[in-house]
């Protein structure tokens, strides 16, 4: 048991600090890293946070290297920490094999099956471990919001959605909505959680809202020119189970977007609004 | 000869696109890949150029993907182009063997030394091949300003210098001031240029500014905590050589800011502001 970080990188920006931190992560039981954006505002007494949950093969550096999002962070005086997207260091059979399942993509749940269950905890490591880490050795508040592209907009909502009230607020970039009906969701679950899938529900956006978890409203951006729309995103089986459920959803489709960060870092500043907006509300 | 381009990517960005080329270049005699920005402006007509030169290790990607300028090059009407730092896909000896020379490290030079004077002409490459192929393939104007980091910083000085009257602005991150006498730049001229210091000086902004080639304003930030300041960068002698030729500099030192693309992503729209400035200018 150990709550030491070890500084990997400290880069002032914008008047803050980008920061990179490993540490021993006992619910994954491996050495972990994340990256944080602490606003100049640190300075003045706790900020509340935004988690940023990467997707299928990204890390804890892709979002702050690429998503520009630090300026406007900087200006409404919000943390945002960046978990990486799956266990490292580990060496089980076959998880490197493949961009959509093992390492890079943890899939934001806990896994059942082994091998992967030793290791594969990432909705505790991202929910419970990491914030309380962050809590004792960083200067933010216990209010937090929560957002992520692809595999971890299906666990920025998941995340929303199994623990209603939570989150002060949820948004996502192209997430995969509904992973129980999607080749990436079905590889991954099927592997991390066996076969029945009846317990693959409570770890799909579309079955939690189903099931009545939660009314919280939802931003979700989505591009309309991205390459996994169709087959693996499917955000209109978002919008059908929001409407079913009467969850508030603004579906923005972006015509001409895509997949990449390019697309994020268009949009993340409406994100970043967004999220103050209810971060700050009274 | 040949002016045909190759789109290897497209991405949508704030409203325009960041789009990456290949093509063979005849004045490296190899092939090359550039990126560009064209913001929403091109729909309604050409928009100015700001030319854009990364510094060693780089190539055309870095600073589309991670200075976070297409927002305000966007709101601005401004085309970016990032050139590569060096010629691709060539053998010569030792090309591949350090960091800060031979590919990846071109220093916007042209080289008088065999065997790098068949390649290495980024000089004549950066400001007229791949100006002249812009020109014609994308509805930019005549209109055009130059920026850089590090030994792109240097490349931008350079050209901005021995063009006076070129490029309606230039600015310049961390630049490599005076490379005659730092080892980055004692290292590349001697290899690229012959041992002959007396024909480094062209090459050199401080040089350049001491022997009275221009008197145009300099915009230059320089971050304090930056590990290269003292031993390669040294902006001291630039201020020292513009205070002697009353050549206006704005040096302004960042403290807290290193190296990094997070110092340069903090202060790009600046930069992007004093280039529009000047530019739109009447």
């Amino acid at each position: 048991m150990t709550d030491k970080l070890e500084q990997k990188s400290a880069n002032r920006c914008h008047g803050g600090w980008v920061k990179r931190f490993s540490h021993y992560s006992n619910t994954l039981d491996c050495e972990m890293v994340f990256g944080i954006f602490l606003p100049p505002q640190v300075e003045q007494g706790p900020v509340p946070v935004l988690w940023w949950l990467s997707g299928l093969t990204c890390n804890d550096e892709n979002f702050m290297q690429k998503a520009g999002a630090q300026k406007m962070a900087a200006e409404l005086g919000i943390a945002i920490v960046c978990p990486d997207t799956s266990p490292r260091g580990t060496d089980l059979p076959g998880e490197h094999d493949s961009f959509d399942f093992g390492s890079g993509a943890g899939f934001y749940l806990n896994a059942r099956r082994a091998p992967w269950s030793q290791h594969y905890k990432m909705y505790d490591y991202v929910t419970e471990e990491l914030p309380a880490l962050v809590r004792e050795h960083f200067p933010v508040s216990e209010r937090e919001a929560i957002s992520g592209h692809s595999m971890g907009g299906h666990g920025a909502l998941v995340c929303a959605l199994r623990q209603p009230g939570r989150y002060a607020s949820v948004s996502a970039f192209a997430p995969v909505t509904n992973p129980v009906d999607c080749p990436w969701g079905e590889k991954a679950f099927s592997n991390y959680l066996g076969d029945d899938r009846s317990e693959w529900a409570e770890w799909d956006a579309c079955e939690l809202i189903l099931a009545g978890k939660s009314k919280q409203g939802l931003l979700v951006d989505q591009g309309e020119a991205d390459n996994f729309l169709d087959e693996q995103l499917k955000p209109g089986h978002l919008e059908k189970a929001c409407h079913l459920q009467g969850v508030p959803l603004e579906l923005r489709r972006q015509p001409g977007y895509d997949h990449s960060y390019f697309f994020i870092a268009t949009f993340i500043d409406d994100h970043l609004k967004y999220h103050a907006e209810h971060l700050f509300a009274s």
